[in-house]
């Protein structure tokens, strides 16, 4: 047996549930339920770009599922199975035992499943295909932000990207801030409970992954109309909040790496949405609305703000 | 709208066919038919190992996906749907705009959609998932062999490991002879119409990406058989007929990259067997059989051959 196949076995085989045929075959085959839709999504991760290299493996496993399970949420899908391709330079027992640690960790507590992947060498680089399943017409999509619409965010914004500053040397925070704030980089917790509550709840939803000015944009432009966004109302944690307005901002704004849920809801439906956060276990905040207007409209105690400063992630910049 | 954004809408956005919704939301929803099974798969292709720098894009494209439809085509699935997740160093619009010519030429060709994906900055990587249907029961897996079975293989093998050691340097071909194998390298036909024409009359199939040896042994450890193959039988290209026998072996052995079919059928089905390749407009050769007795049994007009020297390609070494 090979190095290659006898890694693969070692670290990431597990006995077949849902799934008919797992891992070790040319494809794995999982049965779909009647009257339910496959979700499915695909999310890669590059050393240097998503993760520094001095993460520690089981987080890395962690996130690297968080990030798929946040799409599988947005769209109010229950998991069912991933694909995990991993590019590593070398066959590391210690990082993939880590790995995969974390992974199953997470899949584990998501009752997701692994099914199948590849493994090879070159830089290190993780690539994940979720597939989820929604009943047929109840997904949450992007297109359905109505004028008169609640805006509503989950958790806490920004943490991830402050992390992000303290690395690239820009920030200074003390051992337990910088703690507090590295941990929403790196373990993200996948709102999946959350979405599954929204269905039939929400009128539209995405996960904050490139910032909330970049990724509201895209729920504008589906939907075909505008917002306006009350910035101070934004759910930051304490360590953001003690931040300097303008840092602090960027980090609300354009921090990217949240994973958290923004969604629509009527007005009328204020209390049906707090009791499916409470019920999830999550924390939301009304931070908007929705409007006819094309156009996202930011405003603090200051006075309006210029969306445009804030625009999307662009993994392409830097 | 970013870089990032701007560069899938130009070069992935295809309308929906069967996809309820396609690129664009935080994940694609198809409708699985009653009756059928997922076959899912994933391979990473990264560059320098899976393909050189040099490659044309269209080529790559094309490639990139025939070596997920050859996993697809192995459990005689019927193509779907897939995602396409893309680390490459830069937005390179005629590297995309060639490489999405490849990928959607032989995607309308084999009718499965692109509903999902990532671009992403990052060293050059491709990760392809597929998601196949295949009728309940009807998959072909890797552990049905049974001794007395005849051994099959499709096409030709080993003229991807000859265009692979010409570009080592290590075997001089005529311009003729080189661009024969370079095709066989880097346009592999996966053989999706023999594996729908397989479904219950193979007792067990595998794609050969590894190598024959390599390949068939995953067959006999999961079918719990052994195989004698009778090495002279293998088909080759007159380029490969015409290489030195220690070369022409390890092509044909342990060449790896082939994607051509290898399944096993009970002697009784050989004008079936026969039949399903012609409609499928693919060569098919008897090459061996499976035996009780467990190991592989490598034999040519000069005696047996010790199976352990051409066991597969470990993506791990050289």
């Amino acid at each position: 047996m090979s190095a290659e196949f006898d890694l693969i076995a070692r670290h990431f085989t597990r006995p077949p549930r849902r799934a008919v045929l797992g891992v070790g075959d040319d494809c794995a085959l999982l049965p779909p339920p009647a009257g339910q839709q496959l979700a499915v999504s695909s999310d890669m991760l590059v050393e240097g770009r998503h993760f520094v290299s001095t993460v520690a493996p089981e987080r890395l496993g962690h996130k690297a599922l968080a990030v798929n399970l946040s799409d599988l949420a947005a769209c109010g899908a229950e998991p069912l199975a991933f694909t995990l391709a991993l590019s590593l330079p070398r066959p590391d027992e210690a990082f993939l035992a880590g790995f995969a640690r974390g992974l199953f960790g997470l899949a584990e507590a998501q009752g997701i499943e692994l099914v199948g992947g590849d493994t090879t060498a070159g830089p290190l680089t993780l690539c994940l295909t979720v597939i989820g399943l929604v009943p047929t017409g109840q997904a949450l999509l992007r297109s359905g932000a109505r004028a008169g619409d609640d805006l509503w965010v989950s958790g806490c914004l920004g943490d991830a990207r402050l992390a992000l500053e303290v690395l690239r040397g820009t920030v200074l925070l003390d051992g337990a801030g910088f703690e507090a704030v590295r941990r929403a980089m790196e373990l993200p917790q996948p709102r999946v409970a959350l979405g599954l509550a929204l269905r039939g709840l929400a009128t539209s939803a995405i996960d904050l992954s490139d910032g909330l000015v970049g990724d509201l944009g895209h729920v504008l432009q589906r939907s075909g109309v505008g917002a306006a966004v009350d910035v101070d109302a934004l759910p930051c944690s304490a360590v953001l909040a003690a931040q300097a307005p303008a840092l602090r901002r960027t980090c609300l704004l354009a921090g990217g790496d949240d994973y958290e849920m923004l969604f629509t809801a009527p007005p009328q439906r204020r209390e049906a949405v707090l009791a499916a956060g409470a019920a999830a276990g999550v924390a939301l905040t009304r931070c908007g609305r929705i409007e006819a207007e094309p156009g996202l409209r930011l405003r603090d105690a200051g006075g309006p703000l210029q969306a445009e400063a804030f625009r999307g992630f662009d993994h392409f910049e830097q």
